[in-house]
């Protein structure tokens, strides 16, 4: 099965979760948007009137002839099928529920620079933008880092899913973003550089990381290195 | 099987899309914060280091021995044991991604009354709040009305799920928060008024209405009415 993923091509951003699965697995896929006429592809795909099932925004897989969007629904779909999901029921929910928690964690990410609309530049909302990175940093970040350091501590020897690709996404997109914050909060949590250096270890997502199909991070995407936000 | 739900007792919040589900079913469930105890219950079990698998915030729901939390994870689960999901695999992705949109949805329609920070007070962040309020009346709520519009015509004559229980619940909400927004974006979408109505008169969901269980909107819910956020 050859995957299709269509996602804007050139961030990160929320594609960069089932990349990093993909990638993991060696899977067979292509990133349709990065390909010649691919946005064209997207965007047709996005506007059919024949699609019975439409995504409401990037990224959305094919797989046949389902097409399937939203990230976390992406990788309960791909989970199994790569080996980065468990077997049971209860097991998979688990994972899921943590992928959704990520999901809600990237979502506040976003929102540090965009607190007031999407549409909008950064510029014309910088000022909300610090007071919400403010809150971020010094009530968020912990609170989500502490979270998912208590939920490996409890599940140590668990094999890898995709909400562990995932989280390591998180941590490189936070270093990014907020490289002091950072700095200042693994220091008592040096579970943050471990869990990174494992992941970052594996064959499939050692090679992604060094090879053109990493796209940098940058300003467009979600992770953004705005110092003033960086406290 | 009793079904144990836990969510703040004074709201309708996240933990009402599970209440739906639940009340449409007539399944058999107890709302655990809202019995003599109940809080203390629900705290101790969030903060337990025995919780191998600890939830990051209610709602969650403990069915016999598993602990499932993230609304839409919950759903995911009670979907097919209480007759609001399809049996395919594909036709369950695509019903969870609908419910994954709700819930992106419904974080956007918080953050219009908090857009810098939970932990802050309405007041510390009105003027924001009116910024992203706007934004969200004039190109949010618009798109994502369109994008339901849009799934629930090119699936005409399917069964009834967890994710239309929840588009409910949406309209609900909407219409509390946004009264003179909704009514002017209603006109042009009779479909919104045929699909509330829809829900409305299935027994389960009728009953409940009816009841002291459903919990009246207030100012300290997800959904809020401020009529200065309203335009």
């Amino acid at each position: 099965m050859r995957y299709e993923l269509y996602y804007w091509p050139e961030i990160q951003g929320r594609g960069e979760f089932v990349r990093l699965a993909l990638e993991d697995a060696h899977a067979d896929y292509v990133d349709v948007a990065r390909q010649p006429q691919g946005m064209t592809a997207m965007l047709r795909l996005m506007q059919s009137r024949a699609q019975r099932r439409p995504p409401f925004a990037p990224p959305f897989l094919r797989a046949g002839k389902t097409v399937i969007a939203q990230t976390a629904n992406i990788l309960q779909f791909l989970g199994p099928r790569l080996g980065l999901a468990p077997k049971g029921e209860a097991d998979r929910l688990w994972v899921h529920q943590l992928q959704l928690t990520i999901a809600d964690w990237l979502v506040e990410a976003h929102d540090t620079h965009h607190p007031i609309a999407g549409g909008l530049y950064y510029e014309d909302q910088k000022r909300e933008a610090k007071r919400r990175a403010e809150d971020f940093r010094t009530n968020r970040m912990p609170k989500f880092l502490d979270y998912f350091g208590t939920a490996l501590a409890r599940n140590r020897g668990a094999r890898v899913t995709y909400a562990d690709l995932s989280l390591f996404q998180m941590i490189c997109g936070l270093r990014y973003a907020f490289p002091r914050a950072m700095a200042r909060l693994e220091r008592p949590r040096p579970w943050v550089a471990a869990h990174h250096a494992r992941i970052a270890a594996r064959p499939g997502i050692r090679d992604y990381l060094a090879s053109p199909r990493r796209i940098a991070f940058n300003e467009q995407g979600i992770f953004r290195h705005y110092p003033e936000l960086d406290g």
